[in-house]
């Protein structure tokens, strides 16, 4: 693996020596959730955030062939304006440092290249998961079956409420995936706290969220867990009013014949509308929610390890 | 792992210390599967069985956050008693572990813990599978998985044949698991002995069956084998006499508006009432069954490794 | 493993002594693709046509419980007269062995003993896919799940057109394998060259398939990369004419009745007769086809890793 080209940014190679707590950052959001110059505002607040609780953030994203763990100040900014870059996830990741690419990683290939750089944790916004009509179309997110299999914890509010939530539920325990629900029972809904789902597990503590992690790295358990941490009330759209304005965005790309890998774009920018907006400043305020939770069990999980005399 | 909260039992420690063979045996069907003190009853015979036969019992259980593997007499006997048990499986044991919890591990985890343990042989009564409505609700369980990677030989009389057998057998061909039928050429129906569906593998002798589990480990290969193991003739309940018995309890359900995780404990209560109670001796007769082929094939593990100059 | 009744060809054992390159090849295609002489006539001219480019075939059989890397001209011959060869996927390769049988290796089981004997590359005609009809019966060939898991590149001409092909790619999507098209920007259709479905990824050149392979590697990612290599146009059956075709053939298998691991076999069959041969002409043409990329692939890997000095 001396040959890999994969680099850390100044601050997470600092990190990593000194042993200080490091969460992994998405790059798609940056790239493909909106448009510059909020996209590059809304990264910079939340690795301000994460370093304002002494936690060091390490976005990561695939920039002319190098995988980056962490990218410097210019490296975003470039990122934050690149045009046509590339989703990667893990079956694209590797083709695209093979030719020199330049590609944004989705929670697949982050979590990847998290655990290729001994992180174990990462913040996201919502994982993918089943979409719906996958009973015909068999569109399954990689994201599920990445998370039985690559030891990282990722928190996120739920799985966007656009995709078939019992579907991914059940797909999460035929796969083995830990969903651990913070401070409430049900598993949350992205822009709304709660969902009419029970979620299989709740834990409201990081620090027994990081004993979890590390319980199953010790049983020698390959995949990593799902934090699923509600959206704070005062930032939701509840459900009941969302409810109907997903029914509309989906009426809408039915009437206009959207279809495939169309649709999630078209639903996401036909809810903006219909929110006014509400949706994009949601989705912020969960992103940074999540960053926060992430670096306390990131922190959690080094004083669990000190504890245990690791 | 040297911080792993892992205890074996006396018994199985002196059998691991002298080389000699081990069957695991899971909880849930002491805490979930009948009511006390029968469930005790049946536990104790089926270790008494495997002891009978100069192999040791390894009943795992997670018990105030220990992993037992082997249970004492006073632990089966708490464990027998214990109310709100949870049902374990590879998405929770870390969880309930880290916790200091207790709960009855299924299929799945006991794989896992078996695996952890070293212990190559599974007696079961039946695996789980997929549930009838899949094609809409995605409910497969996770024991078809952990057959797919872990390296444990499970014994069960096939799957409940309240499941969808035909997609259950298709998702373990998709997975890659080896189902081995003993004695006959259809896959076995759980309280009956034979079903409409024809074994993908057959072999009627443990050394066989020892032989291709190590074989499997020879090549590499991470899961394990199911060796579906017939109920006796004389306990079953024949697939003619069942069936309408099956259609009448889902249509029970049906019109009682069951649905999601309460359907398989209701179909298995108006079983047992509409069967007046045979289905329970049925399963009870098949468990001890499945215990002594296991014994067998664990033996048989040790003899061939013996012969091979292992 | 030194017990692993596992044996080199001469000549592949050569070729790995001098670390020349090596291209697998599965026997399935003989024993269950054609009849005989033609069957040993295709495969002796697709390993001839390995040699001629510098490249040592490796066809992958059991044979009497030994796995061959590489057969002997006598053995290739007593296999392509051999009658009632099992067809051994993951599944039932270990039992096969370690009963002392014989069986012809699908791609699933050929990437698993190429990559026990450090065999990159594998050539065939088309993987296995979902098959129709598989959001009721669940039919879902273990190839997708081999890709998945293991590090062998697999050069075919897509997946069979009578397979339901977008849900294919969506498993392969779901399953995190590279699905690289070599030439156009369509996934090809075995048969014929163009599909209307866009391959997830597009590579011309045998060298940067080479690197992805090699950086999947580095990555530490378990499984292979599907290449897939259209059928040469002067060779192939256009999609607009075999479309039709299929049709027939399907509402022919309906009619009759045909159903589960039958209907394939009569599919490939009625094609034969409607198209006057050309399917199979179609076929050992795509074979070679694949085999040649297959070889130009092993030699830029051995190439690459040379300008890298491993
Ligand atoms: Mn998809
Ligand atoms: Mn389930
Ligand atoms: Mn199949």
């Amino acid at each position: 693996m001396t040959n890999l080209p994969l680099r850390h940014s100044a601050e997470v190679a600092a990190a990593k020596a000194a042993g200080r707590p490091i969460v992994a950052l998405e790059s798609t959001i940056i790239t493909h959730g909106m448009p510059y110059p909020q996209n590059l505002e809304v990264a910079r607040q939340v690795e301000d955030d994460l370093r304002a609780a002494g936690v060091t953030p390490a976005t990561i994203a695939v920039m002319d062939g190098t995988l980056h763990i962490g990218l410097e100040a210019h490296q975003l900014e470039a990122l934050a304006q690149a045009k046509g870059v590339a989703k990667l996830s893990r079956a694209d990741i590797a083709a695209c440092m093979a030719t020199g690419g330049t590609g944004a990683t989705t929670v697949s290939a982050t979590m990847i290249a998290a655990h290729l750089a001994g992180i174990s944790v990462f913040a996201t916004g919502g994982i993918g998961g089943v979409h719906r009509g996958a009973e015909s179309s068999f569109d399954v997110s990689a994201d599920l079956l990445e998370l039985a299999q690559t030891p990282v914890t990722v928190v996120a509010a739920g799985a966007k409420a656009i995709l078939d939530v019992a579907k991914t539920l059940e797909v999460l325990e035929t796969q083995g995936v830990p969903v651990i629900t913070v401070g409430q029972d049900s598993f949350p809904a992205f822009w709304s706290a709660e969902s009419v789902f029970k979620s299989p597990l709740r834990m409201d503590d990081p620090v027994g969220i990081a004993a979890a992690h590390q319980m199953r790295v010790d049983l020698g358990l390959p995949g990593g867990q799902l934090v699923a941490n509600p959206i704070p009330h005062t930032d939701e759209i509840p459900a009941t009013e969302l409810a109907p304005i997903i029914a509309t965005a989906q009426a809408d790309a039915e009437k206009h014949g959207i279809k495939g890998k169309a649709v999630t774009p078209y639903l996401l920018q036909r809810i903006y509308e219909l929110t006014q907006g509400r949706s994009l400043t949601a989705n912020i305020a969960l992103v940074r929610n999540n960053a926060r939770l992430a670096g306390a069990i990131a922190q959690a999980l080094i004083a669990n390890a000190r504890i245990a005399g690791k």
